[in-house]
């Protein structure tokens, strides 16, 4: 059985807020560890001419509605729609790369989540940020600082070609091996492939 | 307990492939009506400048791996990438919208996915509409003669049209009331809907 599954999520992204939630503890009951892996979604959805919802209303309001579906079925929280698009400097995920090099990212990526979600804010402002950090026990000016470093998002920039090489193109995909699933929605199938391998 | 589902769909849609023949049987176990509605989904896509894979050879990449597992998963048979796209002028919708007015719908749409995804040929051909309607006993000239007169024409035109007032972007559509699922991903959830009404 394969005993690790890689989370390649961008904050930022609608639909990663269910596996946000949720897939830590779907995972841990299986056994498999979940690799949290930030990365720049909207640099490979650009470079190939993705746009999902911006120019996509009918598609966008359904996507909404589907969120707060699968949100209920799954004892997620929603409380109606957040602000969106948001983040345009990618500086939640440049704090994500940060964290996941020092072991918080699950936590700080929750939060950051919950912050956006719940709290109905962008969760890239530096206050936004500076709340989120806080309220997990980081030290927000030195984790900012040393998230806006060169070394932080040269980081940011490999995961991603990293994301580039494996073939993704969205947010969720959950990667076993060189098996690549994409969508929340595709979470089970993935720990499936897991137990199968 | 609601006790239809209306399936709208569009030949020519790849996913499709998965519901065409899964979801009657799967419906059927939970005494749950499956209406057949071909639909036009590539002019509400156009419409919605909506354009999946042509431009987007990593998605589509994927979408063919994605397939080939589910139909795996669910003894659907698949046996390597089929023509794509298909059937430019929808003829084979035609008929699928002459076979739901004469009761036929599921038969032939099963037997031109078949001859598209196993046949490997385009199944809007008029030589694939001939072989696939005689393999369902129907009188194929006589078929062909029907699916393009002016009234089924605009049937179809009348049933996309609908679809666009539900808010439908993409195929396949499970339609439960007013609530609608999008993709073969979200049969269950649909049928599950079903049974908390």
């Amino acid at each position: 059985m394969q005993h690790q599954i890689e989370f390649f999520y961008f904050i930022g992204s609608t639909y990663s807020y269910l596996s946000v939630m949720r897939a830590q503890a779907l995972a841990a009951k299986e056994g498999v560890a979940l690799v949290w892996r930030p990365f720049s979604v909207r640099t490979l959805m650009r470079e190939q001419n993705n746009v999902p919802f911006a120019t996509k209303p009918v598609k966008m309001k359904y996507m909404w509605r589907d969120l707060e579906r699968r949100a209920a079925r799954f004892g997620v929280p929603f409380d109606g729609i957040p602000p969106y698009p948001i983040d345009p400097n990618e500086t939640a995920n440049h704090v994500a790369t940060l964290a996941a090099r020092e072991g918080w990212c699950p936590e700080f990526t929750q939060a950051a989540y919950r912050a956006w979600f719940l709290g109905k804010q962008d969760p890239g402002t530096e206050a936004s940020l500076r709340e989120t950090l806080g309220s997990i026990g980081q030290d927000a000016q030195a984790c900012l600082l040393r998230a806006g470093e060169e070394a932080t998002k040269q980081e940011y920039l490999a995961r991603t070609d990293r994301a580039r090489q494996l073939g993704l193109f969205g947010s969720p995909t959950f990667v076993v091996g060189e098996e690549i699933f994409w969508g929340d929605d595709r979470l089970e199938d993935a720990l499936a492939w897991c137990r199968a391998q």
